[in-house]
């Protein structure tokens, strides 16, 4: 089973994709970044994100979705800015992916490490480790987002411990209600 | 022209559709919301809000489209929901229409009462007042998009006071970058 691995950013998104084989063992079938140009307005680089997004899940087709949630102790403006990229990553994956599974990065160092607080060195050589890298994954967003499918990967086989969101069940049961009030006032 | 303004939200997002014409009059074609159920997964709800923003784009084929920033002084978390929101919406709307805008909720207050701090009720009487309607138009979210609308038509004749983002010189020119770093290290 193919798993894609997402930590959302607006100016560097990190993915990473790994394979789940029969015997258990995962490896890393690819790893990277989707970057966008800091002077180019907000709304022309979500619609580049969305042409990153898709030329990953055009070229691995993942049956399944692991997208870290955000996080926010410092800087609210950059995480309003990531917010709205998050946003249109987890509409890109859903739309091609029904699979798609949301988890806390304290979530993802408890299932990789077995501590909630381990620090981003431990993270990336226990990343290393698992999917037998020769070296420490870079840049540091391509690594998160391995551990974010690593995490998948390790909780699923347990009834999915963590997934928070399985989208199977409810994708394409419900359309969205568009009411105008236009008629009672004008 | 037809302006569609836009005031983000996750679970109601409000939309007005203005018209303006040779004369300098501006009329409301429509205004409403676009409701997604809040117990459905965020992702699948991001689907139902770019469906919703589809079909209002598919009906009013507008030249121009406003949309409010965010601005958080409560609660953050609503404000991450409602700014993942924001970017399907500013996707959805860069997808199909190149000439998009962003005004801060002072901006549009400043633009329709030359105040930037005027008051809700105030902001809802002058939107009508301008539009001619019998009512206040409501709900408020439908008021907020009527508003930012109106804001675009009545600063976009003196040169685009408040226009932070023209789409039409940027858009198409680049694409995402996607770096894959695997070769480097597997």
């Amino acid at each position: 089973m193919i798993i894609l691995g997402i930590d959302p950013g607006i100016a560097t998104m990190g993915y990473g994709v790994v394979e789940k084989r029969k015997d258990g063992n995962t490896a890393a079938l690819d790893y990277g970044v989707v970057t966008t140009p800091k002077d180019e307005s907000l709304p022309v680089r979500l619609a580049m994100l969305e042409e990153g997004v898709n030329r990953i899940l055009d070229k691995f087709s993942p049956e399944e979705v692991a997208v870290e949630e955000l996080f926010f102790t410092k800087n609210i403006t950059t995480g309003i800015a990531v917010a709205q990229a998050r946003g249109v990553i987890l509409l890109t994956c859903v739309k091609r992916c029904g699979r798609l599974f949301e988890y806390t990065p304290m979530q993802i160092k408890q299932a990789l490490t077995g501590y909630g607080k381990a620090d981003k060195q431990q993270m990336q050589q226990v990343v290393a480790s698992i999917l037998r890298l020769k070296s420490i994954p870079r840049p540091d967003d391509a690594a998160d987002a391995l551990a974010a499918a690593l995490c998948h990967a390790h909780t699923a086989r347990f009834g999915g411990l963590f997934a928070v969101e399985n989208m199977t069940r409810t994708r394409g049961k419900n359309t969205a209600a568009v009411s105008s009030f236009r008629k009672e006032d004008v």
